[in-house]
């Protein structure tokens, strides 16, 4: 018998027969003789729902009352889980964040979790009941209802899951696990049987939505057994864990990952002395626009130029603010470009393994694909390619790394 | 200045320009000087069609779930509330139940009002803040989320400004005020400006749904003047006050009540001795059936017969639970009757007039209307007649009692 948390989103309990099937699988785990706390989000629709009603009245609501408007999509979900639990004979209670409590700061719309009470679910846990706790919420010390944000119930599970040591943090979504690679660009793509940690925060942080990224590093801290599974057909799932496998079969790269949503913004002919960098990414980075990959030339004439990428819906409050420092530094002039894709190889193996970029490198040229930018790091390598070679570019490395050919041996 | 609580009913925040609207109107006590506490209701329709969606699940929902269900109504009210008030300059913050916080008793569904903490109210008020609050919730001790049932908004309005020591406590409503009688049956019915506790809660026991009586001895109890108003049109509306007029020209009758919610039943041919109707009426308040009036006919045989109104919902479980009685009795039948109707004339004036039940007995006999019952208390008499002639009976009592006259001095 072991203690498991589960999250199931909203689309998992998106109508009452999905609230339903979750309430059937729940007691599945129950009669198996697990003790169960269920986090459940909104059910699909209804957080947008919620805020439509409050753009309504303004486009710039406090975040204080929207936070008490959101939150009660999930309160919603709570009781009509318990509602279908109880119906089943399974003994359950609701809790909404501020009732378990989970402690955050005030920050509004996007807090952040400072500490968890366990001791009523204990309790419930103890009298033999389902605890089903609403996700995504929790209250300040002041006694004021937050929200995590977006996502934010995947966090609410895995803090669960650390506050009550739990065994495994179950998240049910609508994909059956982690991927080598997106199925949709590569049919091949193979679904993950373990992932480390560390390779799922690099995956999440190069596109692949699968789980929350904040979720995964607070897993990680916490050393909380992660496991992605689907809530609408068995299986497995992908274990997302601490330990890496030493198996000599162990493939170098575990996955690729992708995003179109970035640009390119370059400046040329800057003058190439100490503080340049940071005379052009300051200002940047003081109008709240977040840079990624970031890549400066190797100086010939005592001038350079520096490449990086933003989000593209950033690209032209970047180039207007670049426009600007430019002139400062009498630098030639300012390029921007959003047709570029940001592709990422990742691996816990490349640590131990040389050449892994030579290899992606060539498979890539083979295929006639420039590379525009490189960023690397201990175990992931970031190409910017032009955005229309992306879908061959994921299927030739995924072929070249032979991620699709004999399944994983763990 | 004064301190204002003002309760908006489900019409009244109906939808998102009916929430602006009483955005306006708040700030326009704002502008005035006074300090406000709003209560809201959910906004109408919301509360059955989150009952429709536990009732998908079962038809026997517990009521802890059903609370935390429920309770999340008002919760969205509140918060745009408050958004449209701050979207006005109006500083405003909203309160659940539970963060005021407002302790009730564990009676989920039905729970009472024990104790209303003030400060967090207080600290918003001083702060120049309208306090915003959700109506028809609490919390209990151990921190669940309870309800008052339905119309308890008015209760919440009410102990709010007993707590707060409200100058005076305002429901809006759909209606201008307390009428004299229903204005549907009797078109000339007058809007009173002012009205007892006492007079208010007999109208009410007897069918009129201005407010709710829980709010209305709460109000009574605790001393807090209470008006009633409407949310869509200007006026004074009706003030429910302690003191009675002195006046000379103060009528005897203040107003007629009257409801078709009831079913009369009488055993016959019960032997007359002491402890009788302790066995027929014990059984029908065990099964939980509310009795109301009970008329006992003249023994004259030795035997008598005992008739009684039940709520018609409870005709048949009552009759059913009398047979047995009758059986053990060995009384003659009983015999029930839905097609009834119940009127009640009302008002403070009744205790030092003589002759009121005389002149509303002839008015009544008058029009050949029959009395079946009569049942009378120090400031209302009511009578049982057949259901067809009560809108007869109401406008004749109206005139008879000259409701429509002159409007009363104050």
């Amino acid at each position: 018998m072991s203690l498991i948390v589960q999250k199931y989103g909203g689309t998992s309990v998106g109508t009452i027969e999905r609230i339903e099937a979750v309430a059937d699988k729940v007691k599945g785990f129950r009669d198996a003789g697990h003790d169960i706390v269920v986090v459940v989000s909104a059910m699909s629709g209804e957080t947008n729902r919620l805020i439509a009603l409050a753009k309504d009245i303004t486009d710039t609501p406090s975040n204080r009352e929207m936070d008490v408007l959101v939150s009660t999509g999930e309160q919603v979900t709570i009781a009509l889980l318990a509602i279908a639990l109880q119906k089943r004979g399974c003994d359950a209670r609701s809790y909404t964040g501020a009732q378990v409590k989970i402690l955050t700061d005030d920050a509004y719309s996007k807090a952040r979790i400072q500490d968890i009470d366990n001791h009523r679910m204990r309790a419930d846990l103890d009298a033999g009941r389902v605890v089903v706790v609403a996700g995504f919420q929790g209250v300040d010390p002041e006694g004021n209802i937050t929200t995590l944000g977006r996502g934010g119930s995947d966090t609410t599970a895995v803090a669960l899951a650390a506050a009550l040591k739990a065994d495994e943090c179950q998240i049910y979504t609508d994909v059956d696990g982690v991927y080598t690679t997106d199925p949709r660009v590569e049919p091949h793509a193979r679904r993950l049987d373990k992932i480390t940690f560390e390779e799922m925060l690099e995956m999440a942080s190069q596109g692949s939505k699968v789980l929350q990224i904040r979720s995964v590093e607070f897993a990680g801290k916490y050393k909380v057994p992660l496991r992605v599974l689907s809530s609408f057909q068995d299986g497995e799932g992908t274990l997302i864990t601490l330990e890496e496998d030493d198996d000599m079969e162990k493939p170098v790269v575990s996955g690729i990952a992708f995003n179109r949503d970035e640009a390119k913004v370059t400046i040329l002919n800057i003058p190439d002395h100490p503080g340049i960098a940071y005379r052009i990414l300051g200002p940047i980075s003081e109008a709240n626009i977040e840079v990624d990959v970031i890549v400066q030339n190797f100086s010939e004439d005592g001038s350079t130029s520096l490449s990086f990428t933003v989000h593209r819906n950033d690209m032209k409050k970047a180039a207007d603010i670049l426009a600007k420092v430019a002139q400062e530094l009498g630098a030639k002039s300012t390029v921007t470009d959003d047709r570029i894709a940001k592709l990422a190889i990742v691996g816990v193996g490349m640590r131990s393994h040389a050449g892994v970029a030579a290899k992606m490198f060539k498979a890539l040229a083979d295929e006639n694909i420039n590379i525009q930018m490189i960023s690397t790091s201990e175990i992931k390598i970031t190409v910017v390619i032009e955005e229309k070679y992306l879908e061959l570019a994921v299927r030739t490395l995924h072929a070249a790394f032979e991620l699709e050919e004999s399944p994983r041996v763990e």
